[in-house]
């Protein structure tokens, strides 16, 4: 058996399920062994970022890793900023590069590069099959080391020759490491100090953003406590029914006045909260001064069973509270942002996966379908637009029974544009909503906020208001997705908008609306 | 001054005169900056991919660095893979990445990443500007930096807190070296060397290639050296009157047979060749068995000065070999890339410039179009595709009394799509003419080279044929035009082709044809 094929066959064992591929000469061999392995699903990217997005997307709903198959140095860097989001999201992956051929390596051929120092900066574990016995062991160590806490990317480089040389052997799974578990004392030390508190904070993450977390978390809202979350999940399931925390504003003098006079935030399955940019004069934390930090444990903690131990330790009642189902009346009228959102909130159906791009144009959305059907919301987590419809992809595959919404901003989807390709290729559920105000809308915002304006007063002059505007010539996304094979309409109106959404949700298959906002 | 407008008036004062643009928050100074600089042209690009492969073709067609404006880690990553193919091509430009202000890097806010790692592997040198003051002083020496021998990137970090305070002062530009000059006696040693050769080779690269260095080169192919050149030159020029050596053919053991008995290899502007790819049984260098390689330096030297007085040392005859003019009827039937290469030959104008991304394509059209009318070739110098639409742009901007063409694959175009709208915003008078195969058409054939067919007989099976093919669904290049500003036809019939390319290269202005070939 050859290297590649034992690489496969491990991550077969292993319990792979997905392979999001764009592969090169040096990857033959990797597709070949692709081609016997019916476990795994290959699928086509035609973007190295539209591949590591998948993987991501897969394993928010997943879980578990999925590989993908990448062409050297160049191909892990076109996948580079996902591969970042996917980092800030912990998720687990496994990420073949492939590599020239060992004894070619000392001629630094054109498609030569560091792959190691760029794979260093992006993942969790970096590893090299130096021939092909060492394939399957490699294979299953980087599918472990995905898996160990908090979770990421493994980067496993595959030389050529170790892919296509015949002494490799498949290798069993190895052993993962549980959760970690928030130890009694902790629990106990948190309880006290929240009840000691006059205005105490919980922010949460990780698993405890599920429906079982969740749950726990409303209990310690009724009894007292301000639960919160980070501004940007990596998975939150929302909906009629299920407990809706606060949501940590963006800008930190906002969010530092949200949380005026808190003076615990006890953090589990999060970070310290942080500023997404700083700016002049103004705060990078948002937690307000005097306020004390009691950390239970980041996303690598067992966060259901330590919410569960912490309502238990503070007696909270058992019934918490709940965001009500939600229900709206038909929007009519231009489209708005907030259309959009009431149409979401009408119609998305129970089980519904929001992968969400949206920058400034979904915070309606994510307002608005609190009370809607149970569902699921995964956030850009990296801050590097350009996410949402890779990660429809991996979510899709990874959860196929269940419709996915992709809410991308026009500038975001513009990076990553060959996704709607693989969608229509793979014939996925998902519906793509693009909101076309053809700008970097956030720009304009964050120009004046950083005082950067070159008239002084934060509004652009001719050449950097032309730097941040996706006008002149407008794109048409309708066309982008017809010219890839997906059906799309183009919605000026409320109205429209609300019967189209409707209607590309009752039926399944991929396709596309440009939401003109 | 703040720091930000230190830079980019110390850039201009360089005589930087183009940024490719793809900002974010933490570069908004910088924006407003550029709105201040008139010397300066700003273009917008959607994909950070598509400026930094502009900034690679203004550098092959100005010899001068431009600019670009990244928006931190994630930014840097999506322009990697182009930023790898101007390394192969000694390409100088100055990337700026924008960062988070000092102060916030301890809190690694979620677009925080190891910037310098990813550009240590891409660069020629990394600085970063601690504080305004530095920005000036640091632009000068990023200016410098890429320009000197061979060229390369220079990547500057720009932390938001640098761009913004008030102690920023421009600097002035600092020396630049020279290109090396090859040594009398290393001229008279290759002299000696080629004389005494049976079956001399000169492999010449870098600024050999251009009409004054391909002159000297014709009167020593005269006397009876082969010269030859690498197979991806970055730049060269071609056409009807110039010499045009022969090109080292990409498969090595091809390359091989085609050297066979040449006793002596002296390289002059290029490295010893090797091949692109290493496959099971091959030849990893073309240079055939018992045959002596003599180095007079690599891009780093005055080439064309080294040439003349290598030609004076061997008393070449003052007449060199050129191309005749060719002229070739109109071609008919069912459209084929040799069609294409036909129809190319007959109507690009004098002084078009040809960004060639077009892999098995475009191999027919660099053979027929020797005896055009002159022209520039550029070409995919580090087999990232997705380099050749970027490419156009910058080479249109660096010249825009020139016709550029643009040949790229369907694959090749899928990877930066985006740069069309870039081209329709800034009217440039670029022909794109894309390749549509619906294949990997290359991968099709490495497959069988490698050997990695599932049926062992370098056949695909199912999946792997589906992991190679670009159908299903079928792209759509003139709607993926259209949608972006550009107009467009799709071209089925040579006759079609013919009577397309001519009215489109008659009027100015960007457009697409898609060719199905």
């Amino acid at each position: 058996m050859n290297g590649a094929h034992a690489l496969v066959r491990t991550l077969a064992d292993c319990g792979v399920t997905a392979c999001f591929a764009n592969p090169g000469t040096s990857e033959m061999h990797l597709v070949s062994a692709l081609d016997g392995e019916s476990r795994i699903r290959s699928v086509l990217c035609l973007f190295e970022g539209v591949a590591t997005g998948a993987a991501d997307g897969f394993a928010r709903m997943a879980g578990f890793p999925a590989m993908t198959l990448l062409h050297l140095g160049p191909g892990l860097l076109n996948g580079g900023a996902n591969l970042h989001n996917a980092r800030r999201a912990f998720s687990p992956s496994i990420q073949v590069v492939g590599d020239h051929a060992s004894g070619h390596a000392q001629f630094d051929a054109p498609l030569a590069s560091d792959i190691a120092a760029v794979a260093g900066s992006l993942a969790q574990w970096v590893g090299r099959a130096e021939n092909a016995a060492q394939c399957g062991p490699m294979a299953a160590l980087a599918f472990q080391k995905s898996l160990d806490l908090p979770g990421g990317a493994s980067v496993l480089i595959l030389p050529a020759d170790a892919a296509w040389s015949e002494s490799g052997a498949p290798c069993p799974p190895l052993e993962i490491a549980p959760r970690t578990v928030v130890t009694e004392a902790a629990i106990m030390a948190a309880a006290q100090a929240l009840r000691a508190a006059a205005k105490p904070v919980l922010l949460i993450g990780g698993a405890a953003l599920t429906q079982a977390g969740l749950a726990s978390a409303a209990r310690l809202e009724t009894w007292g406590v301000r639960v919160m979350t980070d501004t940007f999940p990596a998975r939150q399931a929302r909906g009629a029914g299920v407990f809706a925390p606060a949501r940590m504003q963006y800008f930190s003098e906002m969010a530092q006045a949200d949380l005026a006079g808190a003076d615990l935030m006890v953090l589990l399955g999060a970070r310290a909260p942080v500023a997404f940019f700083a700016y002049p004069d103004k705060p990078a934390s948002p937690i307000p001064p005097g306020c004390q930090t009691l950390a239970l444990g980041g996303v690598e903690v067992d966060g259901v069973r330590a919410l569960e131990a912490l309502a238990a330790a503070m007696q909270a009642p058992v019934a918490g509270a709940a965001a009500p189902a939600a229900s709206f009346a038909p929007p009519s009228g231009p489209l708005s942002v907030q259309d959009v959102a009431i149409s979401l909130a009408r119609h998305m159906p129970e089980g519904a996966i929001i992968a969400d791009d949206g920058v400034t144009s979904s915070l309606p959305a994510f307002a608005l379908t609190a009370g809607a059907a149970p569902h699921d919301w995964l956030c850009l987590t990296g801050g590097a637009i350009g996410m949402g419809m890779p990660l429809a992809i991996g979510a899709a595959i990874a959860e196929p029974a269940r419709k996915v919404i992709c809410l991308s901003g026009d500038g975001a989807g513009m990076y990553t544009p060959q996704a709607l390709w693989t969608m229509a290729r793979e014939g996925l559920d998902i519906t793509v909503i693009v909101f076309a105000n053809r700008s970097y809308r956030i720009l304009n915002i964050e120009l004046a906020r950083t005082g950067a304006g070159s008239t002084g007063a934060g509004s652009p002059g001719l050449v950097a208001g032309r730097m941040l505007s996706l006008d002149g010539p407008a794109l048409d996304w309708v066309q982008l997705a017809q010219a890839q094979g997906l059906p799309a309409r183009r919605c000026e109106r409320a109205e429209d908008f609300d019967a189209a959404l409707a209607a590309f949700l009752a039926c399944p298959g991929p396709k596309l609306i440009e939401a003109m906002v």
